[in-house]
């Protein structure tokens, strides 16, 4: 069916009124979803796919490709639909049919409620608002550092741009003010931020919440600002808006497009727009403008097909084009084209960094605190792995994190450099990494570094890498109360909890250099391909530990000191496992109890070990098994009878003082183990229960 | 020892000086502290606590004294130099020698690392960056809206003024932008922002991190900007600026003063100033310009602290004034009198709200999910205690926070609301809530919402408050995967972790509308006087559970469904727990085994109760005892010798395909329980250890 009214349309009219009804119905098909941003958005989704990013429908990991960011990620549908339209195999119209299906009996979709990485041409999963801004910046710096090491004149093989949709809400966040401001400073001009202002929220009007001057402030954090009024119907204003973006240099840029949420239907411009079906009577009035029979769902016409379909022989064509360019630069290039050959691949340089950490030897760390170490073992990875790539919050000295002078990642340095100064903005750190980390599996192994308490203001950033599967290496430094003056606001007793629970995200609490390196052998592993792992360390040097064993950080937890008829087993880890080993001597010289000695650098290693291995390192036998830590002590009671922890926050006095205070330097240890003792009596320990001491 | 130079000095110098000698005396007598934005900040201290702010250093507790938040609170030794000069008791010179010690053998001192809210003359306690920036938003927003409720034409009995002072660091975190967004937007005219600009970082020059427009930024955020060009010695310039601030109306101010580090160090003007003990030479130059020996420390001049001490008879005289308003206020205006002096003393009402609750009947709320249960119960209460305030992050629709639109703080509305439109900032929104509930003791009762999710987003303003002893309540609704199709982005399962492991906060987990009703009846208890409390609420209705018990809620778990010989014990709480009912009952039908039911809504009540009930509720009989509930299960592992839980994130799926895809419907649920029992055959439960299963 087609109308004479419908041929009238312009092919830019058509495709957008192909789009939202497309929109309409998978909003429609099980009674909800976010669709009207995305009905919204129409005109800004032609202009994009259509005229301006480079993508191949065919491939979607064309290492070349522009990167679209959904930082609205509640509006899927939108891209969703792009997806189908512009002809990716793997989005068909079934797939599309599933979303926000019941998926009861085990059944799947790709077209989940907000876009996840896993699926073909999806470039990073997003949802929680803000965070799709800061993944944008990781993006535009992976490829503006990518430029700068590879394109040589007449050889531009890196020309990836970031295109990155965003809603009202994104822009109230604090992680996206972080990372808008630290885009800014950097200069990444090949950002382009499109604000799909519809003025309207999930409560009511923007108004309600909002009435900042959003240009004046974007142009204040060093951005270009565009403009587009009719942002709605005008594909070629928006498509010019975005065709000049491309051309402004020295700035990334925002386009600020004036939109009406669910435009066409009867809750356009209203919050009732922003969730839900939309109404029988709007659609079917879009459905017969475009000449469709409003009886028929999920058939998008011929002509509207064929108008989205083209992108698939130009984006063939264009990655042909970069094919050729590749080889012609292997000829010119062959050093560099090898080089940027094994950074596509994802290579880590891992015989290399395998040898150094296997034979680093260990003398040279005697008596250091572990935030030293680490940052001296990461200077060497740093020189010999190109893809490490980051920096910390502005805390470098406190880090121990060393980088030289050319190596900070500056507009004046070319964007040669790999260190990022993050600033004061851990949020957006963590969201930035993985937007590096998700540019293309294995090109970059982001860092991060900041006070273990300051990663819970980056802590959805690092669940968001774990969720998405991205490595990263996230160095947590000031561990504990043994952080010492700057008191209970800096002092971490209940993280250990979430990044321990996290799940994909390994939590490594080396007790030394040993188990640092050790640490540091886990992110260089297979399985650390999957998913980002924290180092917490600590910033006083520790005492003696006997037999630590870099190897046995990949086991999780190992027995260091065993003992034949031992009458409990101590295990502890981090800045706390030398108190207990020198409580285990005490107990033996004062009372004559024999302890086992356990070190437990990560509990996550620990659950993957087998049954056989861990009831080895926990026995089962009904002996006092009692764990030492700095932290709120929950997190144990899975493995041991009984555990010396805190039940409150720290004090700000010296790391010496505080092991007192609380109760847990080798005096006190004692003291409540001897007291866990007596209460037991004759008991098996394991009858009565964990127990907090 | 005085000089004819130092006579030569005008008093305001002198006192800069004196403060200067003071805080190098605080920083070195241990070797260290964040001393050099302090001694840049002198002047800017002089201006304030000599010629602007209102306050009686006799009564640190004075109702309507201004209130000062030092959000760069490393500087903490120049706000008890300050509270030293000016005369508050309980900053003597011996608590300011403790400043940095070792505190050995259980020494204590209120000169904390960190300013911290417990010490007299402390407004909040302040450290990681940002959040004091929010605080004040919540402070300035508590004045106004109890000015709007009680002044009167010639009675202003309130007219605190927030005077907020902050670095470079606290500017650049993302939770200060969005507290200063939403200041903008609400025209909190009482609060003035001081930035000491002395653009040095941690880690070097500001420039190296940041070069936003930070005035431009701030006016398009809806404030005034007020530039001081010599912050560093110009006393008179400084309070010609707050003067000027105090008497712009309509916008919080933000006065951008321009310091050097250090000033008149060898470090000045450099990342070095930052942090650790100040040069001999320059100490003593700036003692001996004083007319100071440079050979005595802590020992300001006779000359300093008369100027400052002053400030004692001038404060006794302002409250003195003060008190007379309030005599001809009682007499005036006798009814709001009396409101004011309860909401002066934290009256909550409790009388009236346990009534409610106590009586409250549950039929009302057959079937419906627990968050619009708590949204029911919620108006009740927030009609009879005026204290309630706060609001949501821009979901309120979903949180189920009703409230009426004249109910709004709005300028436009005098500022006599109580609802806050938080807007898409859930970190400021925590934060705020601090500030609320720190402006006095129980005279606002701070609410907060959003998904429980978001509170990962907020989670270092919860942490904040529940350190800070400070009452809220947090409701965190979607609080599982039962969220449905968003799916695991927004679908926690770690977070509970954090939030029951931190100390001071109480969590709690209803399961349907009764312990809903008990969660309230914590809120408004004794003990929920000292720290926040998080009620975890569900999307969708949840099935029949027996025996629930409001008052069961204070004990943290309570046995539902008794059983003599039972088999086994489920524990499970929220939107778990009817499934794990629904279990027990086919596990009885099926293979006729009986189970013990226990319904654990709080861990952080339960851990309370004496040993004896909770051996009641858990028992020590061997027996297997299996928790059941929709999150990584490592927190149950305290109680129970076996967990139903997830090891994974969630998935995009209705609510019921998600308990069926995960194992955690009835049905997945008797599958993992028979499994572990025939696991355990005939072997005590608990000697094998916790399983998750």
């Amino acid at each position: 069916m087609s109308s004479p009214r419908s041929k009238a349309l312009s092919d830019d009219a058509f495709a957008v009124l192909t789009l939202r009804n497309l929109i309409f119905d998978i909003c429609n098909q099980n009674g909800g979803g976010h669709g009207g941003s995305a009905i919204g958005m129409a005109a800004i989704g032609v202009a994009l796919w259509k005229y301006i990013m480079r993508y191949n429908p065919s491939n979607p990991e064309w290492f070349d490709r522009d990167r679209f960011v959904l930082s609205n990620g509640h509006c899927a549908m939108f891209l969703y639909a792009m997806n189908h339209l512009t002809g990716y195999d793997a989005w068909t119209m079934d797939e599309l049919k599933g979303y926000a299906g019941p998926k009861l009996n085990g059944h799947t979709t790709i077209a989940h409620g907000h876009p996840e990485i896993e699926c073909p041409g999806i470039e990073v999963t997003t949802g929680p608002l803000g965070q799709g801004i800061a993944n944008a910046v990781g993006l535009a710096i992976a490829s503006k550092n990518l430029a700068a090491w590879f394109n040589e004149p007449g050889f531009e093989v890196v020309g990836s741009r970031i295109w990155c949709m965003t809603g009202d809400g994104c822009l109230m966040e604090g992680v996206a003010m972080e990372a808008i401001s630290l885009a800014g400073h950097l200069h990444v001009d090949n950002l382009v931020l499109i604000y799909d202002n519809n003025a309207v929220t999930c409560d009511g009007p923007l108004s309600w919440i909002n009435d900042e001057n959003i240009n004046a402030k974007m142009r204040a954090c060093g951005w270009e600002v565009v403009d587009v009024l009719d942002g709605s119907h005008d594909v070629q204003a928006i498509r010019a808006a975005l065709e000049h973006a491309k051309q402004l240099k020295g700035k990334p840029v925002f386009v600020n497009i004036r939109t009406v949420i669910g435009v066409g239907t009867t809750t356009q411009g209203t919050a009732k727009a922003h969730h839900g079906a939309f109404d029988i009577e709007s659609v079917a009035a879009s459905k017969r403008l475009a000449g469709q029979d409003p009886r028929t769902t999920h058939s998008p016409s011929e002509r509207g097909l064929a108008f989205f379909r083209e992108r698939k022989s130009n984006g063939a064509a264009i990655e042909g084009e970069w094919n050729d360019l590749i080889k012609r630069y292997e000829s010119a290039h062959p050093d560099k084209a090898a080089e940027f050959a094994g950074r596509q691949s994802g290579d880590l340089k891992i015989t290399q960094i395998n040898d150094i950490l296997t034979n680093l030897d260990i003398g040279q760390f005697k008596g250091m605190p572990t935030r030293k170490v680490n940052g001296l073992i990461l200077q060497k990875l740093w020189e010999t792995c190109p893809a490490l790539c980051g920096g910390g919050a502005d805390l470098v000295t406190s880090n121990n994190f060393l980088y030289s002078e050319t190596d900070v990642f500056l507009p004046s340095a070319g964007f040669k450099g790999r260190y990022i100064r993050y600033g004061i903005r851990e949020h957006a750190m963590a969201a930035i990494s993985n937007g590096l980390a998700a540019y293309s599996p294995g090109t970059f192994l982001p860092l991060t570094a900041t006070f273990l308490i300051f990663y819970l203001y980056a802590a959805p950033g690092v669940r968001m890498g774990a969720l998405s599967h991205l490595p990263a290496v996230h160095i947590a430094t000031h561990d504990s109360f043994a952080e010492g003056q700057n008191g209970p606001t800096h002092q971490p007793v209940e993280v250990d909890s979430l990044f321990r629970a996290t799940p994909n995200l390994t939590h490594i609490r080396p007790c030394n250099a040993e188990e640092t390196i050790g640490a540091w052998m886990h992110v260089f592993s297979e399985e650390a391909r999957t998913g980002p792992t924290m180092i917490s360390i600590a910033r006083d040097p520790v005492g003696d530990v006997p037999n630590t064993d870099r190897a046995g950080v990949a086991r999780g937890a190992y027995v260091l000191v065993e003992a034949e008829d031992a009458n409990l087993t101590l295990v502890s880890c981090g800045s706390s496992l030398h108190h207990a080993v020198a409580a285990a001597k005490l107990l033996g010289e004062e009372s004559g109890l024999r302890s086992r000695i356990v070190s437990c650098p990560s509990f996550d290693q620990f659950d993957k070990q087998p049954r056989e291995y861990r009831e080895s390192v926990f026995r089962l036998d009904g002996k006092p098994i009692v764990s030492v830590e700095e932290y709120v002590a929950t997190t144990w009671a899975r493995y041991v009878t009984a555990s010396v922890g805190m039940s409150s926050y720290g004090y700000s006095a010296s790391n010496e003082s505080n092991y007192e205070r609380f109760g847990l330097d080798p005096k006190g240890i004692i003291r409540r183990v001897k007291a866990y003792l007596d209460f037991l009596g004759k008991r098996d320990a394991r009858s009565v229960g964990w127990q907090c001491i």
